[in-house]
């Protein structure tokens, strides 16, 4: 399957009935989203569909509610409004929108078309491409879920005019994280138009998503399950990431925990004589630059931390499989790293 | 994919270590069985694993525990014991257990590996193959699930020695089924050999799970994911017979159900001018044979059954979505019957 090929990047597409009814194949849709984004843009959204039996399902906003129980809560809509195997689910939200909504596609009827409509820098760079679906359970993120590949994604950086400022920032962890594993002079673009970035200047926007689509592509294509060890380098800092994320109980947003958690993996790298310090000062200061660089809560402790990182799913037996970078623009899997050494370089402060 | 080369036929294969050992890729397992098969099976079968790492999980028996809370209290199973992506979920019982299991191996971390052992004969020629999984949700058969393709299906007809005669015979409705839509000399072995059969003649079981299999997958592999009608005449009877399970609150079995159904379809089909009325007299009396022509009980309304077909997840608009006979052996899928010509000629006696 040629991934990159259901990927559509456009500008200003909230408002376009023929192309939004192009993508759909019957005459039943049922749009996922949650309440901020319901507020926004949801009326507009719908107003596409007029002639569609069109159901809706707007879910809480936050990590927090990626739950069996919003899963089940979607598809009580589908069975209640009466929802056909051809129906189409559309997610218009973030990540977390499209996780759940991408299971409850999967699932219902066996799998229904689905289409991600992804509205945070987050979503747009990393979490509506690669298929990857699920909800968090038993304190577990992403326990439960399946992959499902999106029939299209819609990707419109017009979205992230509304987003949040601490959302949006948290989203440029994953961009630092593609440049970091993969393009050391998209890691220079970033760190010279970083300003441009914070502004939101739409046109650096659009060619950050394009490269950070195009990078991550790059490796879902390799591997689109996930078993070859190819994707895993897109788990960079996110061992750790996931790890803290639990342990703030989702206080921390995804793009805050990861941005902390590369920058243990950088530490990491340094001790083991990879990077230099040069290196992690620039990974430093590009973090600062986007406010992405700070102190945990004092109520999470280093135990609890690699107690965590104990039951991520990526890992088996005693040691941690850990993404490290072997230079800026370059990672590699480690599979030697031990909970001990990790102990002893965390950097709580 | 190959879907053939997924199915292994063997006799007397519960104890054989290396055999089932060669199957496992990881040290971890568990084996999803329910009571009544645990009983007679599972010590045996565990031992095979000596050294691995197992867990058990056994459901109730019957399909009203086809539910989302047994496919959760196997995913319990999975976390409290701590099951890696690398685990294997074996599936030891019939289409139940292997339709609970499926849908954990295919949600569980989005995926691990999964082996059906089926210990029906409706199991064995049907529920294991092909790839469906899934429980029943808000009333409505299947209505949660997944695609999701077993590593290996092992078939053993040595578990048919212990398979309860009424389950024995709602099984043979499956077989009878494959006969009428694909194969009339398999119809006629069936009418002459149908007391060997009957009888358990081992030789004559193995034949007839050889051919079942065979049949089924020549329409799984044309059309895996169900959407391009080919695998739709598998459902000959379903759409009667899912009616008529649902309406008698699953006390009726699934073949049971389905053998009611293929002779509501043969009805029509004899209306409709395609067979004959020596046609549906040979099809009764095998039925009759294998105790699977009855009356209905007489708290089922044929405006339940029409309710629920309206209902079926197969279907759309005003017409239901039917598989007829255009001779014995020969079945097509007709678009073209509506509810209200259903009705006449609907034989609830």
């Amino acid at each position: 399957m040629n991934i990159v090929s259901n990927i559509i990047i456009r500008h200003d597409t909230l408002v376009d009935t023929s192309f939004w009814q192009s993508l759909i194949s019957g005459k039943q849709l049922c749009v996922v989203t949650n309440v901020p984004i319901a507020a926004l843009y949801l009326e507009k959204f719908l107003a596409n569909f007029s002639g569609y039996f069109c159901s809706t399902v707007i879910l809480q906003d936050g990590e927090q509610h990626k739950t069996v129980e919003s899963w089940l809560s979607i598809l009580n809509v589908l069975i209640n409004d009466g929802h056909y195997r051809t129906t189409t689910l559309i997610a218009l939200g973030g990540g977390v929108v499209g996780d759940i909504a991408g299971f409850a596609a999967s699932s219902y009827q066996r799998g229904v078309d689905f289409i991600q409509v992804p509205t945070t820098l987050l979503a747009q760079v990393d979490a509506s491409i690669g298929g990857k679906t699920g909800v968090n359970y038993a304190g577990v993120k992403n326990l439960i879920g399946a992959f499902y590949q999106p029939k299209i994604i819609v990707i419109d950086t017009a979205f992230l005019s509304t987003l949040p400022e601490r959302e949006f920032r948290a989203g440029l962890a994953e961009v630092i994280k593609y440049a970091l594993i993969h393009d050391k002079l998209f890691f220079d673009y970033l760190c010279q138009n970083i300003d441009n970035i914070l502004r939101r200047d739409m046109s650096a926007l659009s060619y950050i998503v394009d490269i950070c689509c195009r990078i991550k592509n790059f490796y879902v294509d390799q591997d689109e399950l996930d078993i070859k060890g190819k994707r895993a380098l897109l788990n960079f800092g996110h061992t750790f990431g996931h790890a803290l994320e639990s342990a703030s109980h989702y206080a921390l947003l995804h793009g805050e925990a990861v941005a902390w958690g590369m920058l243990q993996a950088c530490y990491l790298s340094r001790h083991l004589g990879y990077i230099s310090g040069d290196d992690v000062a620039s990974v430093v200061q590009l973090l600062q630059s986007c406010g992405l660089f700070f102190s945990l809560p004092e109520a999470i402790t280093a135990n609890q931390l690699l107690s965590f990182m104990g039951k991520d799913k990526k890992n088996e037996g005693g040691n941690i499989k850990l993404i490290l970078l072997e230079k800026l623009g370059t990672a590699f899997v480690s599979h030697e790293v031990d909970l001990a050494l990790i102990a002893r370089h965390l950097h709580m402060a």
